[in-house]
């Protein structure tokens, strides 16, 4: 954005995605454009997706979409089922309703199975549903990894499990858009159909890149969809990409700073990056705990590595909090979205991040809280730097 | 795309689009990122809208999507039509053709009224084929502005008084994506329903924007459409749009360079920018017919400011010539679509661009011919050089 | 530098300069380079000084150096001075000293009034020095105004007195490469003859940029120097710069940045810049008094704004101490210099910075103080966070 | 400079330096500033350092300095000359004499054999004047290899010859600002002392570094030298160096951009780009042949690979010319100097060029004399691309 005004120092983009963009990327991005029918563009679009899949624990193709992560939804489902087919879903948040909302509009019967948005997906549930469908009437389990709203994680591993003790024939579709490069993910491991994931978020680039990585099995359905697309499909996508090109004109520049977002995940090791985001998450709830706050997600093995959702005490609007906090230390805090608007504000420590950056955020939230009255023990950002320097 | 070895000078990208992005909007796009649901986004928003409408000249709503422009092609027919609507379109050239195709994937019958490729629309066919549908099962007239694939203009005016000279109903959708901003374009005064554009041509922008300006009548229909889509969908762009907002996340950087590349348009003049690019198109077809080759539009009154295509002499490869042009000059050129692959290249000479620029590109051209052995004259770097000197 | 290998998230630089430099002026600086010698390079000569005059509150000219701040004090001594000439100069520190060498080896005769390194130039002193030189001997007093080695602050203004009470016609020259946009500094009022700055502290470019205002008396006295140079002379500058040229090629790409990081200080504000480094220092000190560790400064009418030394306890090494902090917490502190080697690591808070960026930054301090094993106490983050949020 | 007003396309920036920096190299001059005593400075440096020595065809130091081309005159002066010594330099245009200037005002006695600007220097001249100095009272020869403002060539290695027939003690300076990989130069081969060169030419770096490769004996007699200086000493720039750092601050950005451009040279070839520039400057002459049009330079063994100075007919100016061409189609030529000054304008094809690029710039000439109403005969581009694509 053109800058009105100067407020000096880095802006602290603490929302949970898209997430702070590394000089290096943006740079990166400002390689001149490239014909994209050209004979050396095979080259990158080979390296890029060569390089993506090992990011997604995968051998199998993925799909990148000039488009933002919610187009990969839609294509996820497009593909692979017909109007009128049933899906199975879980209300583990804002973003899961999303999702639902989208397969409604696409016409596909959604089974949606209600959640407090304080629990990840209860594997035991989606064994009882898919037991009760004895008819394979349910064509996909859709599960969201890491529900950005609420900071939870759903076991995506513990979901296969449960619908293969049931041997039942859903297509399994997960969201990892705010998971992947942040939380441990295996595609091919955990037998996902569908992982639809995003460009801003783990991957450290802006906006502008959705992707879908699908499996032989998703493959074979497509071809049976009555789904009318043309944008999405699959098919054009898999033919011209086996050939370094695309259906129609690639956000090139984009695919640049992908290249560059993962070099730089390399470079750290995609082990170390996982880890890194664990820490930075486990100090972050140190500091909340510490505040006397509580943490939106009941369940200590469903914490998300990417953001955390903290309540507000009663009486207190988290929106306030974050307009005192954008004003005056120049850094965003997710809002609650859906049903926990006003009461909950989420930190983002996703993406290209390390402890300076996260002490600066967790003061940041700490002197928002002294300024705008909001009642809490002080000693977070403290107790988190312990942590963060043993 | 990270160089591998350096290949001394500019890139000639001097294909009808993605067009040469100028530095300038390189770096307004590496702005970091900002929170797209935060306090300061709307101005960008409304600013950008804006400027943009102007470029449509209409003062109704222009939606943006995070998408590559042949998503645009897809809302606008999602938006508005049900499966099985009838429309008309004419076989232009090769985007034609392309976005025929899209109509029937979502499920539209398509009236493709055959062409040679070497015209552009005709107004009479219109006002035929409507005087012979008289009970309106048409329900949209499809055109493409300038056709990409053949450097030919329809006259969008034209069509638009065929439509109204039988009274008939349709939606009248027009392809601008490679005349915006470098053909002289109306969609008010011309009553267009929908617009559709993108970002990689006349906007200078990489590619990565799709843009669909819309008419009340567009939006009134959309409400009746029975097509199952999310993505597309204008009503939840349109809510969103009015605070300045998206429904989902927008393409952040790309819209830092869509403010810019608009104030560049500003800066020189909209008027100044669409006489620019007449005034390189009639020189470079002072240069071809200078060499003695052949335009593959055969109407004067439908060449296209944007690009130019040039028939081989039979028994040569336009893909050969380009390949030697771009190993040896570093310069790509456009290459045949569909029905003209091998028989046609074509020079773009659109967006950012400027007199020694076209200098060079036509410079490369005829040196290429010579180099590659294709029969022609020479003297027409040296005709199109007399023609800007004046 | 290239990256070899990705360090997560942003370096803190937090040495007394370079100081950050913010991504808008390392845009900016990416603009093509132009013509030094064509039309329009004026406008940006005239824009830049016009600008830059005013962070030095004069009226006189100042001119720029494509050059390192050193060849600032070069310049400043050449121009005014002849071999053989007495300055009268301040042991306040490092950068004192090395002036100080840079005096001899030009064949001046300094008259180099020891000190602790602990205290800033006592006018007094100053006075009493003058006061023994009835005949003029001297020509030119010194002094730093930040002393980066020590973080320590001399008095210009009272300096200035001590001259003036004694009738004294030396030359008063001062060294504002540290203070200059982040302490109050006034070259008119004070009547300082030469002030030498550079780019690379409180005007947030990168290094490449020396600056010397100049007074009317000053251009008098240069008139009569008969130092042998070439590249330093101020008459060519003057008779140049007052067309908008250079007497040689100029850095135009920094005069570019120069340009926009005064456009950032107008924006925000000098004096409101200034406060906020006056802030950030009291932050830091009381971080500093909470930790239990010593400021090098001990009088506290001359702490700098820019900058905190911190003296090591007894026994333990601050380059050990900032080589863990680099390491582990990718920060980079400034090291003891000289006298201080070893004993002192100095906490940089100047230039593009917000109270964040400073609690990350003292966070990394603490951390790295508990890390290494520096006995201390904790809290220091926790005592500046308490006085940010007042 | 920020753009007030859009020019369409990009500028051509065809003065004999500074050259257009290519993007790539504006993009890694854009990375963050870093700690220059940082642990990992002294990687930069050596690397650097080692690619930059092959440029110059030695094994010895190249000394790198934050300054103008202008400044590595003085410093080769400075260091290895005392006030009284004499040298001996030839008029061979505006550069050589400015150099003499410098020389006269660091206090050296220059012997400056008159030249009529249209020659390189004559060995047979050097041989004679040495000659006729058996003490060997002449301490250095001063020579420019390319000659900026005329575009002539001197020959070097016949320079060196000349001073070893005679066996003269002097040392030998050559200044190969724009010469330095454009032309053939081999400073050990040559036995060159010092070469004087900088960044924004043939290394296609902005303005900002200057330098000086030393040979072993420069840097003895530099131990003996009784010039009073500081910023511009040897000794403590080969020390610092050594370890990898500098004595003051370093164009930190610059050393990033160097670095580029190095890689670039070498991935190119350095045989390669000197080729490149040769056939370019053969073809620029061809042009200018053609439009009938004089070239200064009148021996073609002393053409220069990086500019061609074009004599104006008789009544006609050429820094209207220049205007002109600059206002019409967005190009900046060199402008006379001196002597020459509107009589003669220069055409620089120098740095990251490729033929299209001069396709472009010399159309752009050719309709500027046709616009100008200067006589000339057109097709010089027209013979030009006959020669390029051959």
């Amino acid at each position: 954005m053109t800058e009105s005004k100067h407020s000096p120092g880095r802006h602290f983009l603490q929302i949970p995605g898209p997430s702070n963009v590394p000089d290096r990327i943006l740079r990166a991005m400002a390689a001149p454009v490239v014909d994209h029918r050209g004979p050396e563009f095979p080259k990158l679009t080979h390296r890029v997706q060569e390089k993506l899949a090992a990011v997604f624990k995968t051998s199998q193709p993925v799909i990148i979409y000039p488009a933002s992560g919610t187009g990969g939804w839609e294509s996820a489902l497009l593909n692979t089922l017909s109007p009128g087919d049933k899906v199975l879903a879980f209300e583990t948040g804002h973003f899961a309703t999303l999702w639902k909302n989208v397969a409604e509009k696409l016409g596909l019967e959604v089974d949606f199975v209600p959640g407090d948005w304080r629990h990840g997906i209860d594997s035991k549930t989606v064994r009882k549903e898919l037991d009760a469908d004895p008819n394979g009437e349910i064509k996909a389990v859709l599960a969201v990894h890491t529900e950005t709203s609420t900071g939870i994680n759903s076991g995506i591993s513990a979901i296969r499990e449960a619908i293969d003790s049931v041997l039942h024939p859903a297509l399994f579709m997960v969201d990892a858009v705010s998971s992947l490069a942040c939380s441990d993910y295996r595609h091919d491991e955990w037998k996902v159909d569908v992982t639809v994931s995003a460009s801003q978020k783990g991957l450290m680039l802006p906006p502008g890149l959705a992707f879908n990585a699908v499996s032989d099995k998703a493959i074979e359905t497509s071809k049976k969809s009555t789904a009318k697309h043309s944008y999405w499909r699959w098919d054009e996508m898999l033919t011209n990409n086996a050939r370094g090109y695309f259906p129609y004109t690639p956000g090139t520049n984009l695919l640049y700073g992908l290249d560059e977002a993962l070099n730089m995940l390399n470079e750290e090791g995609l082990d170390n990056v996982i880890a890194r985001h664990a820490r930075h998450a486990q100090a972050t709830r140190i500091a909340v705990d510490a505040w006397g706050l509580e943490n939106l997600c009941l369940n200590e093995n469903e914490y998300s590595n990417s953001t955390t959702a903290v309540m507000m005490p009663d009486g207190f609007d988290a929106d306030e909090l974050r307009l005192k906090i954008f004003e005056r230390f120049n850094m965003s805090l997710g809002m609650g979205l859906g049903k926990v608007k006003g009461s909950v504000f989420r930190i983002g420590h996703i993406g290209d991040f390390n402890d300076l950056m996260l002490a600066g955020t967790l003061s940041g939230v700490e002197m928002g809280l002294s300024i705008a009255g909001v009642p809490h023990n002080k000693g977070g950002v403290q107790a988190a730097l312990e942590y963060l320097a043993k």
